[in-house]
């Protein structure tokens, strides 16, 4: 079995966005044995998407379109889905009702335009949007199938996984499809380079199965694909992989798939009772708005303090001005006093702090561009790790705030603290 | 005159890798005006890439083919030209002492497989690789390009920019490739479809010129796209068609083109010699870190507190207990008194504030998940301004962030309040 995927729209095309919904539905189209083998983009042009139609009817099992699916002038998929099929559009009571509730639940006039997209195929299947107003639309035209979502990606996303790939599975058996499953470990710490040496032979960890590395700013990811006749073989294959890689670099995994590093601190915090606050200098906030994002971070999380100037971290996290002006704010000293300072300041059981010099600008000869102290505070003891990140602000920022995270995750789980 | 892209490239099929590379050259071969009609992601079967080059020869006028180009049994795509050109490999002296060079430099010795590097097809012209042992292939068959570069970012880029979009300037006079120039208006605010009501006709406003509604977290930016015949008529034309949308809908445009709202906030308060600070609950640190994400902003930025607790409101921001009590934590009192307070601890010119939930839990009937007070100080003013949004955290939390910048922005320009 195999798929294409048709992404519509002119700001690919010129570059303006990088097409992730492209990379999203090659993953879970992979994952459900319908691997795409053809991934195209073209622009709102309704001639090019009808030649690409014909071409999915004659030889892909299932095409998705993503994009092109708004209310305004430029949106030409639906148009060209209802010529391709000589098909009409009506309109759909229901999707027009919860076109005007997402409205009206905001207050908001409904712009006539809307009305636009309550009007559906009539030979095809509404799929449902719960995030948005545009409806994506399910054509089965002898077997093969055309679907046609948003290009918004969380809109797209959550119809893919609530609708289209179930249906999917419904539409083609298990076994046409395959059994494909994968699994990805997320390690932090050590690159891409240095993770592949700390494994070693990687054939002899993964035998037929496949390992990919794939680096992100908080880390390597390990994906493991395992294909096999039976889900119980590809399962039992797949456990093998995971604790053979698990012996050798456990300690640089922090969670598996999808997980983040904050939803695992999150949990473990919650298990225990126990509650985190966190001083920020040069994260300047993302560590909390990180915490933040964990739904229910309210019942372990006091409160963040972004002490950005020098006058902030005295007055209110109680650093002293002799240690500032003998170390200076780019310390180890002031690192622990910051960590210290918030934990008794809020109240709390841990807490970790940042200051650094994130750039472009502000580096010296002893403290360069990068240098991060990151403190922790908690369990009866107080200290200070040293960091040298890159040039980039942006990317250093993002470094420091995820190493700060597993400093405190290591802390947790009693993990030695061992970068690289 | 169009282009199209060809990526090859198993890891992009799967989604393992997003493909940044066709963003990139979307990108350059838009400001070359050679735009990209189409793009094209397929994995490493010939059968499949000659079928796309025999759709090249007819359609386009340029053809850019990136990967396939390793030296190992996977790579098909110096096969697939040679086959489809009915040419012939040979070896290339030069490329072969590069290659060679590139081994011992790093004292490594070289595997036997890259040998196979310095074969070139006799009828194509070879693109030097300095950063690289897999050289590119230029292929001129009757007037159309077609060209073969290796998949590895910097490699491929290095190769775009020195030899790649020099040589196509050459072969296409400008008057041939056209003019063509775009402009983003950001805006936030209104979404897509209020925002097309407020701009009216709009083939009146963008006469032959492209406008492109494209929706992001932050808000929907305009994107105008002129071809012309010179670059002057070009250019007058953009300015027309950005004069009278300004004129329509200017006060919900914070930026253009890559800005951002924080940079653009972040100039004002330079400018003036101006201060700020700000009191997050519901958005935990995301304001903070979006202020901090601007190099230099420690120059107008004293510092956040994020007062994820009802405790920390009243310790660090002085909110009254008895306001709390009375009206809550999400109420627009909280709102004005957790601005006012930070603004008077951190003693700065302005502050913003934020209070909501952000959700899942947390909503009853009279303050649903979504809802979120955002308050201003500064100027000798306080105020608080009511907003509902969705029933998404991650959602609701970026959006509120956006809109105290924004709340921010107008106070700082004088900018009526009023939003959709």
């Amino acid at each position: 079995m195999k798929s294409k995927l048709i992404s519509i729209g002119d700001e690919i095309l010129i570059g303006q966005i990088i097409n992730t919904n492209a990379a999203y539905l090659g993953d879970i189209l992979f994952s459900a044995g319908l691997p795409a083998e053809k991934m195209i983009v073209i622009g709102d042009e309704e001639r090019i998407l009808i030649d690409e139609l014909e071409d999915s009817l004659k030889n892909y099992d299932v095409t998705i379109i993503t994009g092109g699916l708004g209310p305004t002038h430029d949106d030409v998929t639906k148009p060209a889905l209802v010529k391709f099929f000589r098909d009409e559009l009506i309109q759909n009571e229901n999707v027009l009702t919860h076109v005007k509730n997402i409205f009206a639940s905001r207050n908001l006039k409904m712009p006539e335009v809307n009305y636009g997209q309550a009007l559906v195929p009539r030979k095809s299947e509404v799929i449902w949007n719960h995030n948005g107003t545009a409806p994506g639309i399910w054509y089965d035209s002898g077997g093969r199938i055309i679907v046609s979502l948003p290009g918004v990606p969380y809109e797209m996303k959550s119809m893919m996984e609530n609708f289209v790939i179930p249906k999917l599975k419904e539409k083609f058996s298990e076994k046409e499809r395959g059994y494909c499953i994968q699994k990805t470990l997320l390690t932090t710490g050590p690159g891409e380079s240095t993770l592949n040496e700390i494994l070693g032979d990687i054939k002899e960890l993964t035998g037929d199965n496949k390992l990919a590395f794939l680096p992100s700013a908080d880390g390597v990811r390990l994906r493991i694909t395992v294909s096999a006749e039976s889900l119980k073989e590809a399962e039992r294959r797949l456990i093998e992989t995971e604790n053979k890689i698990r012996i050798k670099a456990g300690d640089f995994i922090y969670g598996i798939n999808e997980e983040t590093i904050e939803l695992n601190i999150g949990k473990i915090l919650r298990e225990r009772n126990k509650t985190l606050s966190v001083a920020e200098s040069c994260t300047g906030g993302e560590i909390s708005s990180r915490i933040v994002s964990i739904a229910g971070s309210s019942d372990y999380y006091w409160g963040g303090i972004c002490a950005y100037s020098n006058r902030e971290k005295v007055k209110i996290l109680g650093v002293r001005e002799e240690t500032l002006v003998k170390y200076g704010a780019v310390s180890e000293e002031t690192a622990i006093e910051m960590a210290d300072g918030v934990r008794k300041f809020m109240e709390t059981d841990y807490a970790v702090s940042t200051t650094g010099i994130a750039g472009p600008s502000g580096g010296t000869e002893q403290k360069p561009v990068g240098l991060v102290w990151i403190g922790f505070s908690g369990a009866g003891k107080s200290f200070a790790m040293k960091f040298q990140f890159g040039g980039r602000r942006d990317i250093n920022i993002s470094r420091a705030s995820m190493r700060a995270l597993e400093i405190l995750r290591r802390e947790l789980l009693n993990i030695e603290q061992n970068y690289y």
